[in-house]
């Protein structure tokens, strides 16, 4: 266990510092939990235990605890958690109170759409430019609105709207030169869309979803019956 | 090693019957190693090593080797692999050769997305029905021309449509029910991109795809500089 100075009960209770590194997995369940708690406060609940919490979402009551012990002493004894004070808590904690910008490379069916999907938003996420090689696409908007960049700018373009994050959309082919384009304008968390593997220096962050790598991989398990996961 | 009785080499080479199972993560590399066989065969290329194969896409060419034996002998000594036939082969052994037909539930932005998103059609996936509960959207179709119908209806279109597997693109709140539905009609295959944890039986797979959460993943990295994957 961390001990730290500020440990008070309740709402005012801060954030730890953190001393040791966080597993992708337990930042992966923190979204999982702040998505519930925004759904818990649009609904008006003010207070839950994790009980409540697991059992409502399907999730593991002693890995909330476990989890959110990490970060600070969220819960207080005889109420469980504000649902308020550790959904703004937690939005710290995943840096999105801040507002993070996001920059999309690749203005084709999948980086339109992403560019477009309102689900980042509501959670923080802004998309504020596209990026493509071709010159028809180039000065053009998404439906939404997101103007399409030529790539060869997208250092000068990221800097000035202050891009964070940098989403690859590009077909295989071209996704590793698009790679090196956002690692050159020091953009340290890629979200990678195009299949492969890509190479980036250390102190970078890639994380890779391949939607035809998960559809392949439930259409094996149709055909062969594998239930392994 | 499993013996098989058809061993020869050649183009002729046929997958082996498999006795054990097959990991995710090895279903998931048969993909990529299909996405890079099928730009090989785009550009022309007949043969490749494993050893070209694994340096033109940032593989690891003993691996390559060790996937593809487990599903027989597909490569000639001095020649490498035959790119279209492994090709061919790895259709089949992701049962990609009999196509595979998609119904998607949530006709909201992400939902209306993945339906238009030409990379699947590309890669084998039809997407062959919308489905929702909002009245407004019912009869509708998406750009593309995916007719969106009443989620009431989702076993006898699903049945109608012979689809196999099931995207669930809903708000939180309502995906176990859509996965519920779904897996009410006999779907045994399901891609789901709403946030949470669902419960399935036995002999159905959910692949879960959180966009928002991977984002959030990749903030708490910007925020926190941890770089543990």
């Amino acid at each position: 266990m961390l001990v730290t100075r500020e440990n008070k009960l309740g709402p005012e209770t801060r954030p730890r510092v953190l001393t040791e590194p966080v597993s992708e997995l337990t930042t992966n369940r923190l979204s999982v939990y702040l998505r519930c708690l925004s759904a818990l406060d649009a609904e008006g609940v003010r207070t839950i235990s994790s009980q409540a919490l697991a059992e409502q979402f399907h999730l593991n009551a002693a890995q909330i605890r476990k989890d959110l012990a990490y970060f600070g002493e969220f819960g207080v004894r005889g109420i469980g958690y504000y649902v308020k004070e550790l959904r703004r808590h937690l939005r710290q904690i995943l840096g999105l109170d801040r507002g993070v910008r996001v920059g999309i490379v690749g203005a084709g069916n999948l980086g339109l759409a992403l560019a477009d999907y309102g689900g980042f938003r509501d959670d923080g996420f802004e998309i504020v430019a596209l990026f493509d090689t071709l010159k028809d696409k180039i000065g053009r908007r998404s439906r939404g609105g997101v103007l399409i960049h030529d790539v060869k700018d997208f250092k000068k373009i990221a800097r000035r709207e202050s891009v964070g994050i940098a989403v690859i959309a590009v077909p295989a082919a071209a996704a590793q030169a698009a790679v090196n384009t956002v690692v050159a304008a020091d953009i340290r968390a890629i979200l990678n869309f195009s299949p492969g593997a890509f190479k980036v220096p250390r102190g970078v962050k890639l994380k890779s979803m391949d939607l035809t790598v998960s559809l392949e991989s439930l259409s094996f398990f149709l055909v062969r019956g594998e239930t392994d996961a």
